[in-house]
């Protein structure tokens, strides 16, 4: 292994062109491959180092012992999984899927002997493809790394790594930790947007023509592409379930609420609450942590700094430097 | 009647204040009255002509045969009307509040000689009070006119009028109509935000951390003042009771969907469709309108024009001249 560890990035489109360009610019080895033509050939026309296939990326990141980055959607991860196995077995391997245990499912499925530890990037953006990604794309955003009891230290020292070294602050979590919290802040939002634009629309044009910010911001994340929301949040099927649950059972209690008493008083007070504890957990003043990698626990002594709303923003000699609010 | 009649602002928060300044602003005679002595204050001091009481503002209005408009929030309205029957009984009145029919309810009960025709401007800002109110908060938002087959074509063209020197376009609409819409694009955004909001932050410190754009905009307007959401969403009760259960049943169906089959297919693809159709609607070409509203069905025009998306833009010599899609 070299003194700094080679990526190799596997899917150019917004989150893994990102990946592949903040790794060049924090000065890593790095290359990539992708099915997709249209990225391939816009990366390499950017003068991005691009392998002939995803078989030639592998075999190129088992000589020299990259990291593996999967940056495929959720249903194509069975087949990359299967070219990991046979192009490159006992990789260091992670993703940036937006679900953590259906992949880690996955990969003991079908590639039982990487070294895997998942990782999600809480970033995005409208557009998608090559042609949407950027170096700056993870700057100051979250990113997971998931965090079990059985995760080796070193597999997740290196994913933080990458995480840092991209711009982001590292999150840890075990990954149905991870895929409970997506469900409520990331998914939900998806389909509470859907079903506002929907009703809205079936008021026709005078109801669209009285839109304004209230409807605009809650449709916004509607206009994403169908497949790519449909992926991220069909992948994350049960937890999405308990979260549709929760918001069903507290938007019926609105409605009856209202129906009987006339009032939203419980709704919109809690709902106001809510807002006001997303505010304050950004604001929060942070008292710095040190957790040893190598110490017994650490893997329970990160997630207990997640599980907090802390983060860790530094690697040194073997610790993770973090904060907490 | 002036050449320009003068104009009455009852309530000086930030829509009432907003009025205030771009009456003056469009150089009506204008003042002003509120409850609250902090908005008095602080219009007394931005060089603004306050009256000493609402009933000496409503005497001067009778005196003047000015337009006066009740821009107070809905649980006040019945107090005020009450005091245009003793001090201004057979003013010409209009309304800045976010819900129609309950209004022109509480006007044929309270003030019936008052010559009433609604308004609601489709404007809004995160912050509240005189203190927030400005001289551009219209400019290009919609304001809709209540547009009743026995609405009195005089007493529109003066409330258009104001409409179109705050810097609005008008929206025509019969009470109703405006009701169930904005139940729709205004209110429902509302309540889901709060269900969203209130879900995310029982998701703990973890999932605040996690929460992204999709979470910051579907939960923005759970931010506004919960006294304001409520009087809001509690006084369009019955339309918006029809909304709840529509999105209830996306929803639910949306969970039986994923549940029972994995897809979420049609959830996210209608509301996809109805993204689409929020923006083609602002961008759709438009050939122009002219309607005569001295014309028999001049108010059946103007609901006409309404319903297919379209405004008035001028009023011309007894004409309203607007555009529709």
């Amino acid at each position: 292994m070299a003194a700094v560890r080679a990526v190799c990035v596997v899917g150019l489109g917004l989150i893994g062109g990102s990946v592949l360009r903040s790794a060049v610019a924090a000065g890593r080895p790095a290359w990539g491959a992708a099915a997709s033509s249209i990225d391939v050939a816009a990366a390499r026309s950017a003068g991005y180092p691009i392998e002939a296939g995803v078989d030639v990326a592998l075999r190129r990141a088992a000589e020299e012992d990259a990291l593996v980055v999967l940056a495929v959607p959720l249903p194509a991860v069975p087949q990359v999984l299967d070219a990991v196995t046979e192009h490159a077995p006992d990789c260091l391997l992670t993703d940036v899927v937006s679900v953590k245990a259906p992949v880690a499912d996955a990969v003991r499925r079908l590639a039982p002997r990487a070294r895997y530890v998942g990782g999600h990037p809480m970033a995005g953006a409208a557009s998608s493809g090559w042609a949407a990604s950027t170096a700056e794309l993870f700057h100051g955003a979250a990113w997971v790394v998931d965090t079990e009891d059985g995760t080796d230290p070193d597999g997740w020292r290196e994913v933080a790594r990458l995480a840092l070294d991209c711009g982001a602050h590292v999150v840890p979590a075990a990954a149905e930790e991870h895929d409970a919290a997506v469900a409520r802040v990331s998914h939900l939002p998806h389909v509470l947007a859907a079903v506002l634009a929907s009703v809205g629309a079936a008021g026709g044009p005078l109801a669209l023509a009285l839109a304004a910010g209230s409807f605009r911001d809650g449709t916004r994340v509607a206009g994403s592409r169908p497949e790519l929301v449909r992926a991220m949040c069909e992948g994350n099927r049960d937890a999405l379930l308990d979260a549709l649950d929760e918001a069903l059972g507290r938007l019926g209690a609105a409605r009856g609420s209202l129906a009987s008493t006339g009032s939203l008083g419980k709704t919109i007070e809690d709902g106001h609450q809510g807002r006001r504890e997303l505010a304050e957990s950004q604001t929060a003043a942070r008292t710095p942590v040190r957790i040893d990698l190598s110490a017994p626990g650490a893997m329970e002594a990160l997630r207990g700094l997640g599980a907090r709303g802390g983060r860790v923003t530094a690697l040194d000699a073997g610790c993770a430097i973090g904060e907490v609010g």
